[in-house]
């Protein structure tokens, strides 16, 4: 009982209600997204999804993926699964045509992108870093560059990783040492990346290995870091595939979940250099690396989401099928579900996967109108929001994988703690999530720092504004479902807007606050963001029900589990504006010896 | 870098301090537990935990436990460990001299089992099991079964184990089917039990099993449950091993963590029938379970502490010596202790878990009372308040756990996910403590419905008492260091005493709302408890520093600790009130079907 049958029904309504995709598909190039071909593109997801990768999951698990003779191993299945995966042309999904792509709204890859990662979590990393490759490649490389290897990856012929980290350079990449070396028209690479996602793999002819690396001319820290581009092959002037270039891996990590995704060790130029390709201007690689960033966070965020969706299916059925106790109103022994705490933990997490899936799709339609609005106007609204949000949905939706993984393990009791039961597979993948693409540490500084110091809280303003006239919506209606929003929804935006003008007051007078105050500021917001979502999903659905919608109880659920959200959910943000506004006094106190 | 060492001040403040060893050694028969001695005790456990169980954890962890030949193999080295704690005298340490006990209060055995859980759970599991079980024999046995079990479990020769749970039988014990038929002076015992930790092992003569069984004339649910002894070999009347009892071991789960601890199928009664001996009346096995559960779940609570003080040491020295990024007013690159947000997790794992410890002692500090106060009516008041804590040092301090050890994976950053580091074990261990000895819901019901409920809030009422009067001596300090305890602490006590009157005014109109709100409840009972510990160690530490005692470092940090919990944990106190006035509404609204 750990299959995944995607959420068809809940995904639409979030793509169409929530993200408008009816505004969406009125962007230029983006006319053929109406709701019946992207439900469709959904259906055809899920049964992918649900046929094809969800069954190599848990095996994936258990078998892992190993290095042998400098090649990595997958684990049984994920040729297949990848086969599958590149002939459905997934991987083409979000590109623009002239690339060969598919020209679809990046909200519906985000949708996508909620499946795969739920139906395996290791095997959907590998297209999910392809496609930051390639887009980091679409919008920093030569044209030269982008000729010979975009349409293979977007074709999914070819994949794409991402080589940043090394052994003293992890959150801060300032410290990269990998060199590179100039000869001729290329650069030849040496040195040493860790973690590096899906690394290698034997079914795709080649793999497109973007690197950080330094030149030798290089100014010191961040600013002297370049971005290239190290195939595995090297690839012949007719598109063939050359020589072996000098880039292996040398291990697999032993690692606490996502076991089928290699994480590898990987070693340039052991022997003589590898030889590799300057993308953009020599030492901005960090402006490159923040294109593919920025993608990889978004979908780390939606791995959040994604691994809660798994772990609540699960949870769902376990509570269904085990008889335990009884309840009351009822006769004899009752399944689990009737047990108000088991409830409980059902709708936390529900209504949070709910709130999370808004945000996520929300912030992925930004990214549809920043690269396709007509006015520039509308392009920089969204880029400033997109900026805003994408920390947060990085780091408050992996946060929330964690209770809500957990909670997947606790709902089925002691069987929970047994690893052939599969709740615990889902509990280790999500571990991951809060650490990998800047952990949820670095993604509250970049909110703090980057996207509300620095313009002054503009953007949170506008968000701010956004969010009170839902609040005005709500106040206006006179229906007892919206009694705990008309009190808790108001006063949690209040809350946000508390700490905001607390950090924006505070920041100069205490230069360890911003850091200090940052995940506990990252947390508010993202808890009333769900709010806003679940707000705005209520009233949705309440007018649906106003109109005579059909499948009336689809949308009761969805006022139940906002009304939840309200209850349970946003009284948080008091606590989390009473730790900001703590500062950073207790928390720098002691000294080292103290500790 | 994941060794553990014993924390002996922490320790030894929890126990003079907060317990009140003076107080507990003036009780009769506990004369010679005077400080010196004790801190003895805890050295001689620090050097056995450090030198002898903490170096096995990890290879326990990655060796495991196996059966071959019905017979559990346990992990390399675990019977050494074992041989070392017995011939240290340990598992004689709480009983009293007439059993060949050492006579030591509770709160010491306590102090102890930190250490011992701490350096090794999987390990520690055994022997506290085996006074669980030897607590139980003692309050409920003949004398002649007494005579017979209790001197070889006291002196460790013999372990003893618990075997409640069955496939069908896990939080409702009224479904146990295993079968118990009268032959001569025993009792034939037939049936299979699933999660028996430890239930067999080689480094021991023989094993007493405790086990729930069902006589043929029992009335149905869990009045009709009886406690049997059965050990794995028969003992003659001359005290010699006998014949192999009809039990074994029938496989070990594949856990999530605690590897080292076989959690056995255990089959009764394949050849026959499994020879038995019941402990006290027929029928009455449910209390004499209760007896050996209390004990077990202040010693699970207590593997919260431990595996949260793991996790923090371990932590602790990666953020001492990882070299990353910046800091403010220092120097080039800096270890990352340096970092707020780094120094924000450990001040929670740090502060979490003086919290812990305190609540951990304390409530082992009452058993002492209820088995040796000289008054009934300190026996009583000590009953009562044992009672009422109890379900909250279980629930509180493993779902605390969850998060401090989550804390630990995560100040590692990725190399917190590579399961070498050892972050990830302690993770992986702690999962279970939520779970078994009773889920954290059913210990949420229990304080809700027996504790709380049941005496209109007595119990409730004498702790608060005791908090308010902990706040009045707060609101008379003039010292600045008490400025967030003198709002948040005050708030916090009367938003715990909210709880309780909106609970004991609501639980009758809403049938549902003790099972819907029970968490929630018990998670700000356990903060609201958290913070009276951590405010009188405040008390207690400026009072020291005050009175000119030496190592005035310590205390000082103490109530920066004590500080950072007013700031940073007492304002979830009111996210939990939140919850529980939301009441069952939201929780029990949507239907089966749909979820």
């Amino acid at each position: 009982m750990n299959d995944y049958i995607a959420p068809g029904k809940d995904i639409t309504f979030a793509i169409n209600e929530l993200a408008e995709l009816n505004k969406i598909s009125k962007l230029p190039g983006k006319e053929d997204a109406t709701p019946d071909l992207i439900e469709a593109v959904i259906e055809e997801a899920a049964r992918l999804a649900n046929g094809v990768l969800s069954p190599h999951n848990k095996s994936g698990d258990e078998i892992g993926a190993k290095v042998v003779d400098k090649k990595v191993v997958p684990a049984d299945g994920f040729a297949d699964i990848y086969n599958a995966f590149r002939e459905g042309g997934w991987p083409a999904l979000p590109f623009g045509p002239e690339r060969g792509g598919q020209g679809l709204p990046e909200l519906v890859a985000t949708a996508a992108n909620e499946i795969w990662q739920a139906a395996n979590m290791s095997f959907a990393l590998c297209p999910m870093l392809t496609e930051g490759a390639a887009v980091a490649i679409d919008a920093h490389a030569s044209e030269a560059l982008k000729e010979i290897y975009l349409p293979k990856m977007i074709s999914g012929e070819w994949t794409g990783t991402m080589n940043l980290t090394e052994s003293q350079a992890g959150s801060d990449l300032a410290a990269v040492k990998t060199r590179a070396e100039p000869e001729g028209d290329h650069y030849l690479i040496s040195g040493q990346k860790i973690f590096i996602t899906w690394g290698d793999q034997d079914f795709t002819e080649n793999i497109v290995h973007l690197v950080l690396a330094r030149l030798p001319d290089a100014p010191q820290g961040i600013k002297g870091i370049s971005l290239f581009i190290v195939p595995k092959y090297l690839v012949n002037d007719d598109g063939s595939l050359g020589e072996r270039n000098d880039v292996y891996p040398v291990s697999v990590e032993h690692k606490l979940g996502i076991h089928a995704s290699p994480t590898c060790i990987m070693s340039y130029g052991d022997n003589g250099g590898a030889i590799g390709y300057l993308v953009g201007e020599p030492h901005s690689g960090i402006n490159c690396m923040f294109t593919m960033m920025n993608h990889a966070r978004l979908a780390v965020g939606v791995q959040g989401l994604s691994i809660s969706e798994r772990a609540y299916q699960q949870a769902l059925n376990y509570a269904k099928e085990r008889t335990q106790g009884q309840a009351l109103g009822q006769k004899g022994r009752v399944t689990i579900i009737h047990h108000p705490d088991v409830r409980r933990m059902l709708m936390l997490m529900k209504s949070g996967i709910e709130a999370m899936r808004g945000l996520c799709y929300v912030s992925a339609a930004s990214l549809d109108y920043i690269h396709h609005a007509e006015t520039d106007d509308i392009k920089a609204q969204h880029s400033e929001r997109f900026a805003l949000l994408t920390p947060v949905v990085k780091a408050w939706c992996t946060e929330l994988a964690q209770e809500l993984s957990s909670l997947g393990v606790q709902v089925h009791g002691g069987m929970g703690f047994i690893e052939e039961t599969g709740a615990a597979q889902h509990f280790r993948d999500a571990r991951i999530t809060t650490i990998y693409e800047g952990t949820t540490g670095i993604q509250a500084q970049d909110l703090v720092g980057r996207k509300v110091i620095r313009d002054s809280g503009k953007a949170m303003k506008d968000l701010l504004e956004e969010m009170h006239q839902v609040g005005k919506e709500i106040v206006s209606l006179d229906n007892d479902n919206f009694v705990s929003f008309q009190s808790n929804y108001i006063k949690a935006v209040q809350t946000l807007e508390k700490a905001t003008t607390w950090l924006l007051e505070n920041y100069q007078s205490d230069a360890n606050a911003p850091g200090s105050v940052a995940v506990n500021f990252m947390m508010l917001m993202g808890t009333v963001c769900g709010g806003w979502l679940m707000a705005r999903a209520a009233l949705i659905a309440s007018a649906k029900i106003d109109t005579g919608a059909d499948d009336v109880e689809f949308y009761k659920g969805k006022i139940v589990t906002a009304r939840f959200y309200a209850d349970h959910f946003l009284p948080r943000a008091d606590a989390y504006l009473a730790s900001v506004m703590a500062g950073s006094e207790s928390i720098m106190a002691l000294s080292n010896d103290q500790f």
